[in-house]
């Protein structure tokens, strides 16, 4: 009998108090209003790794939601997403006090230049031992272009073609510029001048494309992983055009998986890669306790302080929908606010009540991969996702901050280690890549970083 | 009697190998092959706190030394400032050992957008408690403008006139658009239902200028300092005048302060500053050891080690000096190189002879802030710099990580403070702007940026 599928597991973070849980930074107790102070990431991030986590996945925006209500007063109110401070920041703090637990950073290909972003994460790659990813997203806030120069959002075909140059630039970078043998760190080489760089295996990129130009040589000596383990999410047809070339890991949101992961492997194995080689890591809620009485009561206590508003925000609907019966349609309360035309409002399920539509639009408190229950209950739901959902892993939700984090440290990791299902520890040395994919620890020949190789 | 002037005491770092002491990584014990390692730089941070350091100053350069042989081979070869890392993210790991040195990061407002900096900055100055400074320089290598999209070096004019509007962008982002009562975090407010921030009091900035769009809110909520503290490097005259509108703390290479302090400081009050709100810090060099025979010592063997060609590649010196006689005019050797009207060679002292220029280049090794000699001597000349040369403080030149360091704190430390030249310790809760200057945390109402308060 072969050995059980082990489960890839990332608590979901942000830099900010209120990231996806909304109203929950009101819970007593809840340390996300730290969120500024250096002890919240040195705490959370020994916390992870005591639960042998394999990273923490940070997310992040460049804006402020702004489309609900037209104004970014909800989201400011809420503490949704704003403020928030930079994801990549706190990496080094958590990693000063940290060994083995990785960072999986968001970073948006959309509006700032790929030779600053590549010797940051090569930095990072170098102070962490080759512990960081990198979640590559093109932004979708309007706020957020508006931010950087722009009048409007960049539309989605050309921050995608965007996003294309940039994963080659910095590939190039990454790959192609500094050879493995560059660096001689020799004291006493070139009779005794000293070397410390071979020049000879030193290349500039010479990058000259649509949306960048960009010389090279890189700045920084390579590193462990040299190009971070690279994360995507998926959602349209070019998502998954793009996850299926690019990505090591997929992350998705609450629906099933199947299509999305077959449409995916199939974009993968057409592009020369393996199938295996793109994995598949969910949001997922988790609520336990001891007994079924406390985790009823636990559950009942965090849901008192959910922020129904707060969906509606982080979704970007644009009709007040609490202002509306809700037996009205979607499409007819897009009409009575006169906003049929809305660009926001092109993704909105026209048939939908509104009631349906608050009720449908937040998976934080169920679907399908939502459990509250006690650690068996847990590791059995757990277990179900991994062999029947075909999920790798998940991206960890908090509704508490730490005590989500400690609950599933303290009663689900025993249990899904006892279950075969999580590694009993960390392997010494072992970089992310190498802990969350089969192979070593820079990207395999068929990824297409590898053809900018020497 | 008034008591003396007080020492500003910075650590000069850089995040590379080879920084500014050029040859000297190959010295026996010296760590900085180690600067990709995140505990040299735990290691850096607490050596410097314990011997009281104002700060640390980190140094940056966007691109290869690639003018010197025509070619980025010299400065690769000896590791000169390639290959170098991001100087922003070492320092919240030393943020996350240490509770008050502070940390001057070096950007330039050349290549990035203002918007992602801004957030970047208050996100440090919020993990740090108010540690950090900002070292605006505008870039000057050909190279580093090849890996920003453009094809040769931004003209000094238009890079200067860049750099006024990015000031005036984060000015705005750090300080007009988050009032200082913007966040209540008050989760039983409006009803029970919780407001994290007050929205009435954050504005967005909608900035439109020359080279800058952006509508802003900024992301981060206020921090203790708003602003980090201004450092800003002056030599041009077009640098003196922006030094003496913007910087809190000017930093100068090695010539006489006097005229440089006089023409800043006359700035600084025609703008409606106070002449005491511009500090000046010299980059200096101390080789020291309990004896003079100790001293001898060290300075042979730290000398020894030291590259002539170094500084050649650094200066971005177009010809390639040791080629010609030494009694050659500069204007002779780059004619003889066809080199009359390059524009690196713009910079040049024509009428010196080439052995002149290569003596006379390198202040590592001696010139105004220089010394070598027992901690009584070494405590002696820093006297005459602060009270003699107008200095404020100094950026202390490392020959050897760690030893330079370890040798002034527990040399030269304590004998200045026997002096009262150095405070004896650090006061709790200080920000760098309340330990550097005689404001609070927050910059003056003379400063330009407060114009932009609410």
């Amino acid at each position: 009998m072969s050995e059980p599928k082990k489960l890839i597991l990332n608590l979901f973070e942000m830099n900010c108090v209120g990231h996806i849980t909304h109203g929950l930074w009101r819970l007593p107790g809840n340390h996300r209003r730290e969120y500024t102070d250096i002890d919240y990431w040195t705490t959370l991030a020994r916390l992870a790794e005591k639960g042998g986590f394999d990273a923490i996945f940070i997310a992040d925006v460049l804006g402020a939601y702004d489309v609900y209500q037209g104004s970014p007063a909800p989201a400011l109110r809420e503490g949704l997403q704003i403020p928030n401070n930079d994801p990549m920041l706190v990496v080094p703090a958590m990693a000063a006090v940290t060994e083995h637990v990785g960072f999986g950073i968001t970073f948006s290909t959309s509006y700032e230049p790929p030779f600053a972003f590549a010797r940051r994460m090569s930095t990072l790659d170098h102070l962490t031992k080759g512990r960081v990813g990198w979640n590559v997203v093109t932004s979708y806030l309007p706020n957020a272009a508006r931010n950087f120069g722009l009048d409007a959002e960049i539309p989605k075909s050309v921050r995608y073609e965007i996003a294309d140059e940039f994963l080659e630039v910095v590939y190039k970078l990454w790959e192609g510029s500094w050879e493995d043998d560059a660096v001689l760190a020799d004291p006493t080489g070139a009779g005794g001048a000293g070397v410390y760089t071979d020049p000879a295996k030193v290349h500039p990129i010479d990058h000259v494309g649509t949306h960048f130009k960009v010389a090279g040589p890189h700045l920084s000596e390579p590193s462990l992983q040299r190009t971070p383990v690279l994360y995507l999410a998926t959602a349209s047809k070019d998502g998954i055009e793009r996850a299926g070339r690019h990505a090591e890991v997929v992350f998705t949101g609450g629906g099933a998986l199947g299509p999305t992961a077959e449409a995916t492997r199939a974009v993968a194995v057409d592009a020369g890669r393996d199938a295996s080689d793109v994995r598949f890591v969910v949001q997922a809620g988790v609520i336990t306790a001891p007994t079924e009485e406390e985790v009823a009561a636990k559950l009942a206590l965090y849901r008192s302080f959910a922020s129904e508003q707060g969906k509606l925000i982080h979704r970007s609907i644009p009709i007040d929908a609490f202002e509306h019966p809700r037996s009205r349609t979607v499409g007819e309360a897009l009409e009575a606010e006169g906003k049929s035309g809305d660009p926001a409002a092109a993704s909105l399920p026209l048939g939908l009540t509104v009631g349906e539509l608050i009720d449908a639009v937040d998976e934080a408190w169920g679907g399908r991969f939502f459990v509250a229950g006690t650690p068996e209950n847990v590791a059995d739901e757990i277990e179900r996702w991994l062999d029947d959902e075909g999920v790798d892993g998940i991206n960890l939700r908090q509704y508490h901050s730490f005590d989500t984090l400690t609950d599933f440290v303290d009663l689900v990791v025993p249990e899904l280690r006892r279950r075969g299902r999580l590694r009993d520890a960390y392997r010494d040395g072992e970089t992310l890549r190498e802990r969350v994919t089969s192979g070593g620890a820079r990207l395999p020949e068929s990824h297409p970083a590898a053809s900018y190789r020497r």
